[in-house]
């Protein structure tokens, strides 16, 4: 066991959405203990070059204190300039692209200057709590995708419009994109 | 985007320290932001079959509120009978085997007889606070590989005798396998 070789296959496959499968989405109390990731459904959620797949996740399957995320960028797409008030750990499955983070963020009035990180498949990297930061498909030539992890769900995101958007004119999007549908046939969340 | 197919392909390479390896994988200010999963140590920690890397730790890389490892199970070998007072997703990444999962641990003197869940590579489940459970590799042909997920770390491990065992005699591992080398080094954490 000292040293190995792993493959590793994930397929992502079309959905295809009952028409009570939106409501069966939202409860959680039929959600499968052990599901198969390629059942799961997978969106755009309306932004550009994603595809998310919530694997699991606190308003689809009841999660208090972590949620697992699959998301695959096609070439040039990217998240926006962002911050969330919980840790995030990526790990790179496929493809590779940019880490734009600025990490100083707390001690200034925006985000500032970013540093970037090359990231690529095999790699993975944290990021703290309300650092902003921005995560790019900088190769034109094929997807990436990460698995992603974050505390304390479910996620609030505070956007910017650049790098030196001052923190207080930030945009707060709560539920997120993936939460939305289900959101509101959920217990309430303090915040 | 609304349907594709990704490979991954992670490397776990055998381990070369350094004299100083030690003292630099006990240091938090020594972690770089972006780690290759290849080049991040693995070991069995003296467990038969087993294969540990922490791809991010409380202990290793100042992680406070989630932890990401991956484990490797040689046919045959298995966690304990365990619980812990935090979340757990498991991502079944190559292999299969079988989860044995007391989920009614929380109203019983012991944790009871428990259901088993077959699990396979491209499946996910979580397990929630101190339910009891155990993950074997059940398939006698190949290695079973996880990427597992837990909140509030470190983690703290109550191991069982077996299913039957009262849990006030269920034993406390803590600080856990993996993290024992570097915790005396690191800052105290209150439990």
């Amino acid at each position: 066991m000292a040293s190995h070789y792993c493959l590793i296959v994930l397929f992502a496959l079309p959905l295809l959405f009952s028409p009570t499968a939106g409501d069966s989405r939202c409860s959680t109390h039929e959600v499968a203990l052990v599901r198969n990731i390629s059942d799961l459904p997978q969106d755009s959620y309306g932004i550009p070059g994603l595809s998310h797949i919530t694997v699991a996740g606190s308003v689809l399957h009841g999660m208090k204190e972590v949620e697992v995320w699959i998301q695959t960028f096609a070439p040039g797409s990217h998240t926006p300039i962002h911050r969330h008030p919980c840790e995030e750990v990526f790990v790179v499955l496929k493809g590779s692209g940019t880490l734009y983070l600025a990490s100083n963020s707390h001690q200034l009035e925006y985000p500032g200057e970013p540093r970037a990180f090359t990231i690529s498949a095999n790699s993975t990297f944290g990021v703290r709590d309300d650092d902003v930061h921005q995560v790019w498909n900088t190769n034109d030539k094929e997807d990436m995708q990460v698995m992603i992890v974050i505390s304390r769900p479910p996620i609030q995101v505070f956007m910017y419009q650049d790098w030196y958007t001052p923190h207080p004119n930030a945009k707060l999007k709560f539920p997120c994109y993936w939460d939305e549908e289900c959101f509101q046939s959920q217990p309430k969340i303090e915040l």
